[in-house]
């Protein structure tokens, strides 16, 4: 081995809360491992500078059975091994454990010095609230879709959605910059469509439209839909890395509110062995990279998630993370109007809640069909 | 609804291949909830454009059981659905059906029309072969490490790991840009050290950063890399995105062998009734993103991935796909210098050996390990 300069690190450490499913017996030699593989990935036993072995690599703070054969291990990690990036924050988070069977980082616990680099959610509740100008009850969010329909026809679907008083319409996740309706034409006509239905309304709608995109254009295309209007992004971190999401967060000439859709993230959640917590997944991951609210299928709608889960989801969206601001859950996936009282039980005011289908399964009126919407999230918030 | 200008697509369609572990009863309903999930995501009744529902929605092509609780399911999309975009692609293929337990994409099948809007790896086996001038024999790569080492110590490890004759002389993926270790001296020091090696062998040895980073800081390190010497890059597209990584293989002002890295994308694979298969997430993916060669954990290292799953990977990586090049597959996570006959009889010559930790735990003379390594793959290659 070469010999080397002095590593002098702070020692101040964050914390990954993982969950384990393993036998009794295997536990501790299972979070030694972790220790190791995500930060030196070398043998101990080969690592002949102390420095590195004290200073760098993970370290056991606790390890407790949660039952049987699950236990809960806490790993605190230098600061300095996550630097200054979200990339590498995550990459020690859970970067080679991933191909592990029966690892899941449960929880995320930073220090002020850590969360001090990120910027976080630019407007979270309250400033997603000041933009729509909507206090006291959850916020409602829709899609325009389906797609195939162009560019004239959404921007006239929109139109109609923010004459009945949608707070957020957004672009459907799947609208891209197709043939069929170019990204440049469907951003500029529904992000007129709902300027005008504002002018007309009083109101405050906000267009999001979808800006997943190439990795070269997405910066890009928000700043093509803020100049035409747009009134906050829509993103799919899974798609294009929760990085560039922070990206466009901490983009001071955009400044707009972020939607974050989970498309291709589930695998990171679906089994309960593995992967992320939806808490970690949704919530945590999300604020670091300075999205304003999470969309995620409730339960009971298309998808499988549990109410436990998406407990754990708004847990991770609100629990204390220095300065960085909470999040607003949103609630999606399937759900049906007459579920808004049922939704305002579960999640409480500070929610967005998303309905697509529904809205228009209610009949052709679908301006009245808003504002039902409007009116019974106002009634489930009570006075 | 609105009524809408005509929409008139190809006909053209891509294939993706599912499997559905769920009651038999169930599987046509799942398979066609898909067609629909990942296209429209809109209730088929309430779509009044008869061109909408038989142009974009997604068509079940086949469906046959694989064994009693499982099934595989071929759906084909319309090509103009997935588009141009790399993203829209990966949406359309298992964005939302991410979120769903029970469903894996083991293969996708796209028509020439669509693979052709990609470049696919600019080097593929032959080019990396040409590169660091070595026929006939497994490439060989190692990494520098462990982090918390200054740049110096990690330049004097890569000079004689080139000294040794190692094709490939990569960052470990942990290496990103720290306080510790900055990005620009350590790339800087380890090109220059590499090429040094290089005259004093006369052979050619490339060095591969690792340029995971930000999203706005991506392309900018890897030129600052190609700037100062290095031969190739080392991505993990978990971290980034896999467009983030076909950004840099697309962009000629680069053109240098590129190496994906797994970190952060174990999740996708972990679970076999979920996710992504291994030849589609390490195959086909890195692939279409334009990836030279995939590392994975083989079989029975730290990692469990199966050998079954290792074939698998392998078969993505090389099966036909039109234009776009097969890769190499790089077998890694904990191997032992005493498997590369093992090795080389799983994988055959067109692989690149990775192994680590081990070459430092034969003795202290790195270099004469280093040759060991070159010889032993020599011969396991046969004459």
């Amino acid at each position: 081995m070469i010999h080397d300069r002095t590593l002098s690190l702070s020692g101040e450490r964050l914390a990954a809360v993982y969950r384990l499913a393993c036998r009794p017996e295997e536990v501790e030699a299972r979070a030694r491992a972790i220790c190791v593989e995500q930060t030196v990935e070398f043998p101990e036993a080969l690592i002949d500078d102390p420095a590195i072995r004290a200073q760098i690599i993970g370290e056991i703070a606790s390890l407790a059975p949660l039952d049987g054969e699950r236990f809960e291990v806490v790993i605190r990690y230098p600061v300095e091994v996550a630097g200054r990036e979200l990339t590498q924050l995550i990459n020690v988070l859970f970067g080679n454990v991933s191909l592990q069977p029966g690892v899941r980082l449960h929880r995320v616990r930073l220090p002020e010095s850590l969360l001090r680099q990120y910027r976080g959610p630019r407007f979270g509740a309250p400033g997603l609230r000041d933009r729509v100008g909507v206090q006291g009850r959850p916020l409602l969010c829709t899609a325009i879709k389906p797609m195939g329909r162009s560019p004239e026809a959404l921007a006239a679907l929109a139109y109609r959605l923010a004459l009945g008083g949608i707070d957020l319409i957004k672009d459907d996740h799947g609208l891209a910059d197709h043939a069929f309706c170019p990204f440049a034409e469907r951003v500029a006509r529904c992000a007129e469509a709902v300027a005008r239905a504002n002018r007309e309304t009083g109101g405050r709608s906000l267009y999001l439209p979808n800006v997943t995109a190439p990795a070269d254009e997405i910066v890009g295309r928000a700043r093509q839909a803020k100049a035409v209007g747009a009134g906050g992004l829509l993103v799919c971190p899974g798609l294009v890395g929760l990085d560039a999401l922070r990206a466009l967060a901490d983009d001071d000439a955009l400044a707009l509110p972020i939607l974050s859709h989970p498309a291709f993230q589930g695998a990171y959640c679906v089994n309960p062995d593995a992967g992320l917590s939806h808490g970690v997944l949704f919530g945590q991951l999300n604020r670091l990279a300075g999205a304003d609210a999470a969309i995620f299928p409730h339960w009971g709608g298309r998808f499988a998630f549990t109410q436990a889960e998406c407990r754990d989801l708004v847990d991770g969206a609100t629990c204390a993370m220095g300065a960085i601001r909470p999040i607003l859950p949103v609630p999606a996936g399937g759900l049906r109007l007459e579920r808004v009282e049922e939704l305002g039980d579960f999640y409480g005011r500070d929610c967005i809640l998303l309905i697509g289908g529904d809205l228009h399964a209610q009949g052709p009126d679908l301006v009245a069909t808003c504002r039902r919407f409007v009116a019974r999230a106002e009634a489930a918030a009570g006075p």
